[in-house]
């Protein structure tokens, strides 16, 4: 009986049309071109390399997408218990018409093929959109991206972070800014300004978030500018800086960009966790790892200062979703985001948004996002997702509580996609 | 047939009449005298606040109880996915006769005006204990409370502690221990009299147990009674203690109360992990939240000093589940006691109660207490342990490990009230 | 549909033959001789000890095998939930014919007697090896066992390591390994020589493994030989060690012993987070628990040291799962290894299974070792294991991904046997 109404939810979900909030779509290229646009997603390549293909099979100038799909396919029998490998065939199976289990060294080229040739249409990123049910799709844009070239009504911009808070001692970083902005960011003031006009640029084209992934260690505290600027001024002079002053430095930048999330009304999406390059030697995209050790207790004084901010939180690990499903359920300015990379898996995704739907209210919660590279995989991750919920919604709110099939349905639309629409005030 | 045979182990358990083990009931005013006293549980205002109603409509003495619901009543439906408000409603169901499927604004009036007058029945605590099937509720009383007033046979005092560990600095709680005891405090001697007294009025008015909460970076240890004294003397004059002699002078007092435990055999129950006013601007009782880096073995020391005491303990999180039910297994002072707060909801009560009832002797685990503040409250609370207990029961014990109906029961039972009455010697 | 399936899938798994990756196994002595061997099992002393039977009864030269069984049935009732007095049943039925619910004061002595009897027939080993369908064991010895006397076939040797990285600081262990290798450590390069010698004796007696079982704090960096020199001569003279230099030493030794792994293409069994002794009035092998502050990324440096060493990796926790299932998925030279000790028990072992088989490549998962002192063990431990294995692929894999039955099995007998051959070279 639940397995039926379960399937029956499911299938409602499924005519949903969605909003995606958050991916890392080039909108100028958001479609794959062959296989290997879709198998050189890092799950794929950490993957096959973790079961024993070597890296530079996999990664080098010399070798072509058709030659990269063909040494990868000769892994995926290792990895075909993936769940990641199940939204590969899922692609396979709904955009190519491949028929097969598996794909093998016999049927890969001729699925290449007819990818490549399905792909090569002129409408392929209309039809991906079209037959995923997705009308618009959050992207991670560069603090320098001039946001030219597509529509912001379809692909929403959205400022990632990461580089202004962690890395603005790299010169580098700083001679984007100065090119993005005209300003030169020399002391606490400029790099103020200079952080304002980034703001101005992107609400300006449409942007509904600014976004940020941090680690385990961070803990922002407000600084005061004075200190601030001491500490730019030796970065800007290519000084190294201690540990407790690049802390510092992170904390002032953070709080300043909070400060204009807080002035353009903008959602600050917090990704809270990762360790990068645990493994130095992994494939691109596959050396992140992290350290369970973290609380969102980190972020007291900052969720206590900003109240008007709004902090879609993502957390790495199933083992902070407790302190998430808590913390929403508290602060009025926590919404409960997805489920990110190490988590976005069935058996994490179900204990999860089983604990929030059951304790975090209902307008405070985004159901999924994809985090896709390309187009291709929304419709196998939000699937996964999609089946989850409404077997969640089957046992435990029409089984166990009672609720209609309605009712139902209305709270899995609402984290689904409602949800999304008033919280980034699309 | 797990459904079946969950559905009638649930029944069996519905019949069985409950000691309540924790709550904080104010025996002098048990039951709830309008829906004011339901709604006003910081589950919801703090639902309801964080869900975006502002702390001002709900808090501030010119407010009325009938306001007050009214505005809640107009968040509910942000809120009606969580288990807290599935409360609710089983109350309004079960108490009021309520026949809808939600409170909304279209009916709450006729619910409060109907509820209250059932609450105004001169036998209405009699009746929420009998409709409970609730004999006996253990309560939290402050180290001052004169425990009269009230049939201690039924409402069970229990010595709370928390001000005299983590508050003794303030002068208010030293005066209020001059008050209770005839003894000034004024150093590790005299402080010990007066809690001594405390046990001494405790036990003689039938107290069963010691209680406190613990912030998570609690970690108690012996403290020589000179060192306690010279802090102690600094404290009185109303000097400032570093963080190290705070802590010294929690331990000392902690250890203290332990030893009267010993002396007294009153069980000490431990609730462990929670951090005090994280959320500065939260409604009343809905400011506190939690750092999941907490380990049992911070009291490796008073576990191995006083294995004549008795330690029910509950944790905060999920996360420290895994270690009560290792340490309870290991320990034999220990007791893994109820699902505490932020862990009362059916997906972490599920998991916790699998993992306790597969691992830890039978005799060393308390299914559940209540919690709650209005006696309303144990019947919809404990019958959402009773539905995860029973289908724990039917799925682990009899269906996977053969065990008969009545053994399975004879299992629930125990959990449910045997163990309450042989840990705390009723 | 799916209880019929996780059925068949039960019965296949149970016809497949096994390598026991990992036990205690004395080869010696390595069947019972009576029931007190089986109910000596730390897990019986431990929890009747903490169910309240004192340490003294059942500890002591003077109690007689039977006296000791006597004593600790009487208190099975309360330990009768426990997955572990599953075990014991399951074994005395299987084995004995035992055919009761449970066994008490009334029952035990017939079964005592016919245990044993059954137990001295003079093939009760062989007998155990058929029926449990085991047809080779990994020890675990000591460095210093001469590793004779027994078909290391079947016993497979396993060098044990706590004992030099923790307690070289201990003359008895010094003067063991000096009358092992005949040389005597003195420094780091003498040192390193002795333990070249014991890696050589146990490869040439067919050893396929070397482990270890490693404290939470432990984070192991390489140590340069001329400060560990220093440090090892202070301990050779008896000098105390500050804790910084105990941690460098039992680094260097740690990362020793990795060097001679990579040299002997030896993995290396990683068990991570045991704190000994924690109740230190524990019954023998029941004083050890754990902190779950702990993370894989303590390992990071020793893991990109060492990509030529395969480490499975065992943690301790439910808590240590996500981040084993992560580092498993990146790390080529990661496996996840079974469900040790704590985390042995159907609720951990479900979830932490279903975690590891959709997000780990299959070919780097062993997804069970016995652990167990005696071989009558194996049989009850792995079928709970099987059951639980059989369930997650019915469920998880033909019901929700629609694998054949037939390519389920694989998956599982690939996790169950496959992969110790290959990771172990058997
Ligand atoms: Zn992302
Ligand atoms: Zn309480
Ligand atoms: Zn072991």
């Amino acid at each position: 009986m639940t397995a039926t109404l379960s399937a029956t939810l499911f299938q409602e979900l499924e005519n949903l049309v969605l909003i995606d909030p958050h991916s890392h779509i080039n909108p100028l290229s958001a479609a794959s071109k062959n296989l290997a646009d879709l198998m050189g997603y890092h799950y794929y390549t950490e993957l096959a390399h973790s079961a024993g293909l070597p890296k530079d099979q996999i990664e080098g100038p010399e070798i072509t997408p058709k030659e990269k799909v063909g040494r990868l396919v000769e892994k995926l029998a290792d990895l075909d218990n993936t769940i990641q490998v199940s939204w590969l065939l899922e692609m396979c199976r709904e955009f190519f018409g491949f028929a097969d289990d598996r794909i093998t060294k016999d049927n890969w080229e001729s699925l290449y093929d007819s990818a490549e040739q399905k792909m090569s249409q002129p409408d392929w990123e209309q039809q991906v959109l079209k037959h995923s049910k997705l009308e618009k799709v959050f992207l991670t844009n560069d603090f320098d991206d001039p946001l030219e070239g597509f529509d912001t009504g379809v692909y929403i911009p959205c400022l990632r972070t990461d580089d202004l808070v962690f890395h603005f001692l790299k010169k580098a970083v700083r001679d984007r800014l100065h090119k993005a902005t005209g300003i030169e960011a020399i002391d606490a003031g400029t790099l103020r300004t200079a952080i304002g006009k980034l703001f101005q640029h992107f609400v300006a084209k449409g942007a509904r978030a600014c976004a940020i992934s941090l680690p385990p260690t961070f803990s922002p505290v407000k600084v005061d500018p004075g200190a601030a600027s001491t500490i730019i001024k030796h970065a800007v002079k290519g000084q190294r800086l201690t540990n407790s002053e690049q802390d510092m430095l992170s904390s002032f930048v953070f709080w300043t960009l909070t400060e204009y999330c807080a002035e353009f009304k903008l959602p600050f999406d917090l990704m809270i966790g990762v360790n990068r390059r645990v493994y130095e030697a992994g494939v691109y995209q596959g050396q992140d790892l992290y350290d369970t050790r973290v609380s969102l207790i980190q972020y007291k004084e900052v969720l206590n200062a900003f109240p008007q901010v709004t902090f879609p939180i993502s957390v790495l690990t199933h083992m902070s979703n407790q302190e998430l499903v808590s913390y929403s359920w508290i602060f009025p300015n926590i919404v409960a985001n997805g489920h990110w990379w190490y988590s976005n898996t069935p058996t994490y995704i179900e204990l999860d948004t089983r604990s929030r739907l059951e304790a975090v209210p209902r307008n405070k919660q985004i159901g999924y996002y994809s985090d896709m590279y390309k187009l291709e995989f929304a419709l196998p991750k939000f699937r996964m997702y999609r089946r989850i919920l409404a077997r969640v919604l089957a046992e435990d709110f029409v089984q166990r509580r009672g609720w209609s099939e309605d009712q139902a349905l209305a709270l899995g639309k609402q984290v689904l996609r409602g949800n999304v629409e008033t919280i980034f005030h699309i």
